[in-house]
């Protein structure tokens, strides 16, 4: 590789917050001489993406910074809608990846069937619309939301209690025996949710860099 | 990372012209603090996998192998039937990949509806069970045998040009926008099929791999 | 009914002459005593909805003229893509149809399986995902496109003669017993392809017109 | 239109009160020049239908009254279990809607998942056999029976209270967005349920003769 | 066992002969020890059932004929259309079987993917509706219809000569790997059919004959 | 019949005690001139199939056994997870049966929908897979594990009573209407089992037997 290969990953929302806490859970790809990983946050955004007009405010802005981008050769919506995913992959041949997406094909190459975690209860109906859309429902255990706002989600408080408590019941009750997180600002608790549950916990964005990492060098 | 990770790629058949052809498939993958990759053959498998009974015969042989490897942080079965994926997994907690399974789902990442190439019409029941086993029939556009034997699929005669026709059927026929190669024995090829179809060509090695690297880079 | 309901029809592209083809189909619903049917067009829009950006493009727009309306008691918007149909629905608490969503439902209720003509074939992946989101797959015949231009569409060649080749094929290959026309401004047609393949054929826009008159009627 | 349309709707049992109740959830759908709407009682039915039996014996009388009449343009099968619906569409090229189907149809229209209210538990593995033949149970969230006598049902009693329990167990437990009342009687609770469920509830002879005024006027 | 068990076969048309012919397809099963295989013709039924108003008019004639019978251990309905199979297990609490969805069951047991053959074209639409009705369209090839005549079906001449091109035909186009004969009255051609096409053929009477045999047996 | 049939029913574990308790629940089965029924135990095999690795550990065995017969016209692999049945297939053009999957379609052509009794939770993802692999979960209630060991299971204890609180689970709680014991070795609680929930229960062992006598009977 002459030069290093690229890769965008785009914070949707405009909370910097959050595109530094995901950025914290890509340390291990940044490999010396692998593709080099760009995290970058769509200042257009809204501070967080709760509501459908959230996620479709973005979808425009998303797909002008990818067809303006003349550098990555891959890239990476962050938001666990994945919001503007088919209109990214109109705009550009090189390959998008969506958060939402690439952690459900993941977690279903490390076990039979994934639960969701989500922050609220109003994106299930989304994430579930979604799901079928991608035609992965047949190993979908269920979807239980925190039912925290964002500020809490974000806190230092019980929000690891509260995930694995939730955990518990798609583990338990539901019958998953892989969890997503959905949502791009988990990254931190990955490892102690894991430990806690002792089934794989997959972080979509890290589930994305994977990907996108595998595609481009697939390449090389 | 103190001491780099390591991903054991093992071809299940004792073809160690296989083995030597997915690993060249491979190269950008070896990045300098990156897991190791480490491509091994099973002797004690069979020539080929191509009946019900090759791919059987291989399974307690593979586990044994998992079993007894101390080094590896993940596993990636590199036959297009995922031979023992399910008794591998039982017997360590470290993550173990078919090609078959990640195959798909990496092409579920890419396109819309993916298609197979298959080397023998034989086959195809047996990757059409295992679809179904996986949930991933949804998206899934057909699978076409290239007819030829094994030996003719790993010469140089006439393969790329049936790889392409093979491709063609399967994009403009039923509609494929994304085409797995079914077998581990392509990766010379990839690139030339994807450049001939003008739509993702997924190598099922790099895909396992990819993702192998990926789950193994999220736990740094 | 002391004041007539009223029902807003909206084109979402800028092009009058589809506002007034489809319009031209919903004379019969114009009924003395029943809901005002309002045909309006998204002047933001695009001049035609073709790509995957085209469809974004009206999503918010969608959403605004919705949210900032006060005197509709069901909204329908009038493109095969159905832009915008879950933002608007966050927007309001009046119902809020999507003629694609109609089309398909209405086509239901007259025939077992049901075939789709699109003018495009690269509509098709876009109407195939959300075939897919709605979970409408189980009785989908198939769907062919014209391949024809909007302008050659809209004019007065022989787009009937290709609706009958494209209806024959969704009939007598695919076995469909009912076919949708997979775009708003088919509506002049619809009697005489019905006439033609001898099977009912549905124009979205009247099936989504009516799905809001009776919901409008069953409130009074 | 020089003569108005005529939609026939057939109660398929001989209870009259049955036929006036519904009827009284048609008021909004008589229009001065919009199709006439004529409710009419099988007086060959049983009182009420409960048994599969129930349900069978009706279907020739219903292909009877069909094919004898020479004055509908369009008829509904107003019996939440749909019965003789096919073999009416084969005895007459008039469209014929049976208001189980148009329920649901008309529920996918409304929101992401429905729910059945059912009278009693026996109807549930007929209604859920009949899901599965339509194709429709991927949007289908639960069914639950009120557990009441048909006369406890007509009845003034605790009907509405029942009702609203029910509609909070499907929505609250089983995830539904949408009600459809799975009996051809409780119009008259409609408004007052979705009052108390704030999620559209779908009366099904509502629903079907909606459908039904969309097709005869979509032909005008 | 000291009494015989008994089990009544009761052909739904009045055609005596398809009953004969139905019965030497059951010579096998006459066991001396084993239950009695009674084969009954429903004098009330009409000489064929091609429609749909043929299959509905045998329905309450069925449920009387099993209501009334106190002899028998296990009924078998032999048409393909399984006309009356739910009401008459509602008359009984004795097993009752239906052809088609025996045929469909033990063709599961035997391979992969099962074709159907039909007599005529206009019984597709009503199998296909039965097939998801039984959520047994998971591994359902296709349905392929000899377009002739009961009478010529019934007769000596080509008939065996169309049974194998539409057998070659789901077989090699669709991918049957199974044929299930869509019809009570082609027992005398399973075994040439079987020999003709390498692949398991099932004769949808034998298969419930033997469904039934199994289930008295198993209470001995 | 000249010479009597014979079927061939292999339990894969080595378990005597366990051969010997579902040959008596096969004693219906022996009829004089039917076929002759011949329970083996695979010597080579483990002596509890608990583990994947005790599955896949007999597979080759089981081929090995049938390929090897030549006296049997149709064999029953009695173990719930149908191990080899695939490979055995392939040794062999005569039928070979597994009981998980007869036991399954035998359920369904009792009942509407069938819930399965596994003696151990960890079998539990083992048979989902499987039944995804047979297309077979669109009437798939549910699966509760008793979680006694096997030599509880096997004891006189508290079984049955187990037997039947996990039965009423599945039938009041997930609505099955046919319970499938999900082992080999209990076929002596079967009619108590039924006595005590009133629905179908199936034996897995007899279903298969029940087939392959209804294959064997099928083609003399």
């Amino acid at each position: 590789m002459n030069k290093r290969a690229r890769i965008l990953v785009i914070n949707p929302n405009s909370n910097e917050q959050v595109t530094k806490g995901f950025a914290g859970g890509l340390t291990g790809f940044h490999l010396e001489n692998g593709p080099e990983i760009h995290c970058v946050t769509l200042t257009a955004g809204p501070f967080g993406i709760q509501s459908q007009a959230d996620a479709e405010s973005v979808v425009m802005p998303l797909r002008d910074l990818v067809a303006a981008d003349s550098q990555a050769d891959a890239f990476v919506i962050a938001c666990f809608s994945d919001p503007g995913l088919h209109v990214c992959r109109e705009a550009t041949p090189r390959p998008v990846f969506g958060i939402a997406e690439c952690g459900v094909l993941t977690a279903l190459a490390h076990a039979d069937r994934f639960g969701i975690i989500a922050i609220a209860q109003r994106a299930i109906p989304r994430h579930s619309r979604y799901l079928r859309q991608m035609g992965l429902t047949g190993r979908f255990a269920g979807e239980v939301a925190l039912n925290m706002t964002v500020a809490e989600a974000a806190g230092d408080g019980p929000v690891l209690a509260r995930l694995v408590q939730t955990g518990q019941i798609l583990r338990d009750r539901d019958g998953a025996s892989a969890i997503v997180m959905g949502c791009a600002g988990f990254a931190r608790h990955r490892a102690a949710l894991e430990d806690a549950l002792r089934i794989p916990v997959i972080d979509p964005v890290q589930a994305a860099v994977g990907m996108a990492v595998g595609a481009v060098l697939s390449k090389t």
